[in-house]
């Protein structure tokens, strides 16, 4: 067994100083009611960004901050000629967000790293570790280093309506210049994101660990139904045109044809808007929202087609005009089989329990893996709850999940050479 | 035959100036869309308040205001110590109003009076045409009427949120002396209201004329649902506390129990709130409001009963916590069986298709029928609209309309020496 063999397999994280490293990122932007809002670009989220650069290089890394506003940690490979590794996931966090969502998988990236470089070792190949730019609302950093964002500023919907330019400019990026921070598989081989699930199904069948197949792909469509408002005395039941009662027929039927496809699609109307919403008169107009998602994009395609059957015969019986635009879709992203399996197999070197199962949420991962290897790592969150206050992922968890990390980086190293 | 009784039978309506009455009124408060905003105490109120009368004043009435805001015109009968009967409706509106509702049954009062004062004819009763202060929202002057107006002036609703004491006293009325505005029957006899149906059942089954059977009741109830609120995207479909697809089995049970329910009660869901109304989360709270509306109250407290039941099994099998809540009981009033049988004797004598139906809007007369007979006379509203610029009732239903209230009042006259 050669040195660098025996200090490999002898490598696990710090729990102490992951969790550690966790709570002082939690302290920027801590609120009273101990909910963290470290919206992207805000003063808070640049605190946590100069915070991250700092402990980068306190780590060893060289750090670079792409046109996408992306901080880019890079650790030194043994071999500087070859495509890097990458690991990381964003800092940034929603309005009243949790400690856990995404600076889990920044924290246990740099962790690895502070491991790395306390034992003196190098992959063969560099080690990147990314904090991604405002992964919460535009994705723009993701999406820069996809070329996947779009040409237009004006479509980017910003904390507090900024100009995305603005915005990028305050980060370190620069909106003129985004193509430069555009990656490929020559560049970064392979990049591995460890996040919390944020949602219930590790808890619930109480598995260690996550595998994740893919990223989720999405639809979004708006949904208008035009009936007719009037009285609600002196309208007979059976003279009616109710768009609400149509609404409802349509919101069951969307929630029937989710719960009966096979495999585990997720639909959901999570918006309704009604008018002119008064007690006493028959709602005439209703406008709803529809978010469905599967790692199919043909089981997305066809459950679209059996809600607008569905649509066909509903505005027939209720004499409404019922509509249905498409608002956003999303293509999903597989995971990398390799990278699943090498993650399998640290899980069980390690003695944990795993699961395999799609992402239903977006993520970093899903922009980057559309040109290069992608695997995702998932520790359970605690009664799914994310986005939140009460999002909680325990000390062990954590700690379970960076050391997954740390192995399958690792191997990917021995396989990628 | 003596002169009298050949005059009465002679008497009719002049129906070009009931409809330019109708057209001057609209004049007071009409809005550049054609909509009648005359809001109970508005200053366009006040004019159309002042405007009438004076034409009360020239048709041989004398006018009072009394502690509720209601202007009484009173025409002097042939035996001044008997019983009043009287007639009328409002003349404020909603905020984009139509030109009938209530004001077809001030202005055919108006028209029956002085198509009397120009025969030189009075009934054996006095008659008096009442225009009811804010019919559309507080219905302060028909309760303060029939004694059933609250206590407390904090639980008024009124236009604005004005206190309803400077209300009052804007339109002459009088909050601190509002028991002197109480009648009863020794003092009013009887009361037939003349209106628009503001419903589609008289233009649907082709009838001229509406005989009211009674103003039905109603109950409004609030109905809260909390299930969790959580991730669309990662919470599996059978793990989800979903409160919209709970609120929508209850809006579909709340049509059915009405739709299948013996006779034509009606049940309207009219407002929806969504909580966090946000597209990619599973809503957590729905609140919503019930309306139910019937002449008989115990069909309407059976309704109430089956949607219970029906609550307790969606509860148990959507997980999720519901409650619902009175908001407004209002009793139903029974037409005069007496009054609706001289209505269809008039309909008779003058060839006018009719047919008996219940009135499932509120209107002053329920208030009046509280203390004393009361009967209700509907035109057709075309396409049952109300509470619209489009509100139509042609120039000639409304004539035969108030060629009705003439006969009727002629025969009540005759009936109630």
């Amino acid at each position: 067994m050669t040195k660098t063999l025996a200090k490999t397999l002898s490598l696990a994280v710090n729990g102490d100083r992951l969790n550690q490293a966790l709570e002082d990122l939690a302290k920027i932007g801590k609120q009273p009611d101990h909910t963290i809002k470290r919206l992207a670009f805000s003063t808070e989220d640049i605190a946590a960004r100069t915070q991250l650069c700092e402990w980068m290089e306190a780590a060893g890394m060289t750090v670079q901050i792409d046109a996408g506003g992306n901080i880019i940690g890079r650790y030194p490979g043994r071999d500087p000629e070859t495509a890097a590794l990458a690991t990381g996931s964003h800092i940034d966090t929603v309005f009243s967000g949790g400690r856990f969502d995404g600076s889990l998988g920044v924290m246990a990236g740099l962790e690895v790293i502070r491991v790395f470089q306390e034992n003196d070792f190098k992959l063969h190949h560099p080690l990147e570790l990314i904090a991604f730019a405002d992964e919460e609302r535009t994705m723009i950093g993701a999406k820069a280093m996809a070329g996947t964002a779009l040409g237009d500023p004006e479509r980017y919907d910003t904390v507090n309506d900024e100009p995305i330019q603005t915005c990028l400019e305050r980060a370190g990026g620069d909106w003129n210049n985004l193509s430069s921070a555009h990656r490929s598989r020559e560049d970064i081989a392979c990049f591995v994101e460890l996040h919390v699930e944020q949602g219930g199904v590790l808890e619930a069948i109480e598995r260690d660990i996550g595998v994740v197949e893919g990223v989720v792909g999405q639809q979004r469509h708006r949904i208008t139904i035009e009936g007719r408002s009037n009285h609600a005395g002196t309208t007979p039941m059976n003279m009616r045109r109710d768009a609400l009662t149509t609404a409802s027929h349509l919101i069951l039927a969307i929630e029937d044809i989710a719960k009966h496809y096979p495999g585990d699609p997720v639909a959901t109307v999570g918006t309704l808007q009604i008018w002119p919403n008064s007690i006493n008169t028959v709602p005439g107009t209703v406008e709803l929202s529809l978010d469905i998602r599967d790692l199919s994009p043909e089981v997305i395609a066809h459950m679209i087609e059996q809600l607008r059957r569905k649509i066909e015969t509903v505005a027939v019986t209720s004499r409404t005009r019922i509509r249905i635009r498409p608002e956003l879709q999303v293509e999903p992203t597989p995971a990398s089989e390799t990278v699943q399996s090498l993650i399998v197999e640290s899980c069980e070197e390690l003695g944990f329990s795993y699961t395999h199962l799609p992402s239903r949420a977006s993520h970093d991962a899903q922009e980057i893996g559309r040109f290069t290897d992608m695997g995702m790592i998932f520790v359970p969150s605690k009664e799914g709850i994310s986005h939140s206050g009460d999002e909680y992922t325990s000390p062990e968890q954590c700690v379970q999940g960076a050391n997954v990390l740390l192995k399958t980086l690792l191997k990917l190293d021995r396989l990628y050479r």
